[in-house]
């Protein structure tokens, strides 16, 4: 069989080690010349691809594909664009075929979450179907972790680190300046429906009482009345208090806190989300402590400079895999991280259907959440522990971390305009004017 | 003569090398036996101090002092408290002195701001006034960078640092995801009155054209206008925009941005603050772009993890400086950053009269803010780029810092308690409920 070409695509919300993964597939791509020609990257993710935006990785610098191992953001673009349903409208689905048979890609390799993995593989039934041979290869990102039947997913050790490492240094400073200055601190972290983002907050106590001494869990419906008095009492402990909260907790309708509800005038007009200043808000009105937050946003999911090595090298790991099932003929499948043992550490790489993965989410389980609802358990302390084991540091040039912008030399367009350009523009528009209240699939502002 | 006691006291807003300093001051006064015999530290710096509230740094392991060189935060407490203005009442000084007497105390080592140095200065003149031999020394420390004399101050490298890798980084992720999600980024920044701070951001562009595409400086008065038309052609021309923003700028009335001023209602009720959400519900507003912020707060001035080397060796410079300026008879004077050349970079330490450092203010001079008010120029470039020069990592242990809690021994106290004392307390309270705008050297929100 001659080589077939590869595409591969990164989507959604980018991580500090996407590209760590997009790294490791076009290098291992090349140990099989035999089977895998060129390797195109889809400019914007599964909108380039449907534009026929196809960037050729063959033409960046060696220098510069290695240099995407640290490098963070998604060096070829990602994109948040829900493809339309595929039992409706399979339009979109077979333009993606027909760009592939227009540039003879044999392998697509799709780098993202749960949707991603979905499309991933409604794609590969479909080109089963049509009987294109595509060999459809899912690579697990996201930094919220909630992908199923992985262990963990890579991003999110070097956001967990990040987190846990800012949630202790900033307890180090509160604490020395509570008797005149703030008492309470909040961060609000990303991580939508999953706490684990706000679970990795807690490995910052490495003893007995030690900040964090509240976490906010979206997996815990928030009582407002509970949550003061536990502020109100480690205040009186501590004489400081230290508050992460995920910006998807939801109070007991249902609704994000950070999409609040604190009514601040008589026509009950909602104040500028995120979760951190509603928090601080209602701890003022009813505590009256003087309050700091900070809202990390982007900067957890792009923190390469303090990237878990465990993270890294998962990363690595898993785009390597996936090049490796695509030319032993595997399909429809995503390389999964297994568990092999927690002390120490042991782990391997398996592989999921991509059927189990599409479109499920995993949560916190409730035995990794303190009884009390704030705070995390030892169970939960095992199993993060090791995801934010050793520093994968980037090298520095005058002080900054040495980053590395692609060339992105794009193919020739072979085929006419897809014809649903116009729906796609205007579907991004509308994208764009909606705001939900977490931050990892969105944005972290009403 | 016999050797003295020496007592050290942090002040102020804390900082990633604050402790650096604190380390140098014990470890090089063991060196001088002869000279100094125990060091004290006041606990909750000047408070400690009037309260009569000392910890014994020589019952501190060796170890624990050395890992001082590492820790974030004020290991022996800071404060924000503000002595009664000398010409109206003296009390305070003199219950110093009396403090100073009862320990015998002949060295007092000031670890702070220009307010810190304005204290330091007073007490070396009281004392001499009052017959009671006692050396002062200032040692610099702010992350604003706002003191004169000094070239630059311990603890602002370090802050910069972290900021302008959370602005590249931060830069690549929205870069890669602009297409369909967020257009506009605002990160607020400490800072207050100067604005170096913010300007640290613009290090981040290493080439032409590289975010941040605007600095909100607090010496700029920012005009809407301007601002909104820059952001619009940024997103024009690179299809996203990257904004930094000093917490301390302000309008063409002079008010901080962060206490804005943004009717939300017809009340003209005032949003909660902080001037990245500001600028971002203004975009909002007048061009409906999808924003994203973040408040780095806290984080931006305990980020040791990604520490400046050339910060910590200065920290540790002045510090052991301070000392050896003690045993040599100096008096009323700071140690002082004396820059030799920008490249190579090259400094020494020099010597500051207090009375120089008290109570000023150092802005960014205008030939540091590009012509349009929203960059840095090369002259600012040249300036900074040494201050973040290499990485101070500290070790790690299960992928988090150690830093160092110490076992903070009381010496006993000799006198009694100081007749303010509800009046400090009182005071204490009063400071407690303040909030202004920056959050530098005070909080972030209104």
């Amino acid at each position: 069989m001659n080589p077939k070409n590869a595409l591969y695509a990164q989507s959604g919300g980018v991580t500090a080690v996407i590209n760590t993964s997009a790294c490791a597939v076009i290098e291992t791509a090349r140990r099989y010349r035999k089977k895998i020609n060129t390797v195109y990257a889809a400019h914007n993710g599964i909108l380039g691809a449907l534009q026929e935006e196809l960037i050729d990785t063959g033409r960046e610098d060696p220098e510069s594909i290695a240099a995407l191992f640290r490098t963070p953001g998604g060096a070829f673009g990602s994109c948040r664009y829900k493809m339309q349903p595929f039992q409706n409208d399979r339009s979109e689905y077979i333009r993606l075929i027909d760009v592939f048979k227009a540039h003879d890609i044999g392998y697509f390799f799709y780098n993202g979450g749960n949707d991603s993995m979905d499309t991933a593989y409604k794609i590969s039934q479909l080109s089963q179907e049509m009987g294109y041979p595509l060999t459809c290869i899912g690579i697990p990102k996201t930094i919220d972790n909630d992908l199923c039947v992985t262990d963990n997913c890579p991003g999110f050790g070097s956001a967990a680190k990040y987190l846990a490492i800012s949630t202790k240094e900033a307890s180090h400073d509160i604490a020395s300046m509570c008797k005149t200055s703030t008492q309470v601190f909040v961060m609000g972290v990303m991580g939508r429906n999953a706490g684990w983002l706000a679970a990795a907050t807690g490995l910052a106590a490495t003893e007995r009482d030690d900040p964090p001494h509240i976490i906010v869990f979206p997996e815990v419906t928030f009582d407002a009345e509970r949550f003061l008095k536990k502020v109100q009492d480690t205040v009186n402990q501590y004489g400081y208090c230290v508050i992460t909260a995920s910006e998807g907790a939801r109070d007991e309708t249902g609704d994000f806190l950070s999409a609040s509800t604190t009514v601040i005038d008589s026509f009950g007009h909602q104040q500028l989300g995120g979760v951190a200043p509603v928090l601080c808000d209602m701890i003022k009105q009813r505590l009256g402590y003087k309050y700091h937050y900070a809202v990390v946003d982007y900067l957890q999911r792009s923190a390469r400079h303090i990237a878990s090595r465990t993270d890294v090298e998962q990363a690595y790991a898993v785009g390597q895999a996936a090049v490796e099932m695509a030319v032993t003929g595997k399909n429809a499948v995503m390389p999964a991280i297994v568990r092999e043992s927690d002390a120490p550490y042991r782990w391997s790489i398996g592989e999921a259907p991509l059927a189990d993965v599409a479109n499920t989410e995993k949560k916190m389980p409730m035995e990794f959440i303190s009884k009390d609802g704030f705070g995390i358990t030892d169970y939960c302390r095992d199993y993060l522990r090791p995801l934010i084991e050793g520093e994968e540091y980037p090298p520095y040039l005058n002080g900054l971390p040495r980053f590395v912008k692609l060339r992105k030399i794009f193919e020739s367009k072979r085929l006419p305009p897809f014809s649903k350009q116009k729906v796609l523009e205007e579907k991004v528009l509308q994208k764009q004017t909606v705001c939900p209240a977490d931050s990892g699939k969105h944005t972290s502002m009403a």
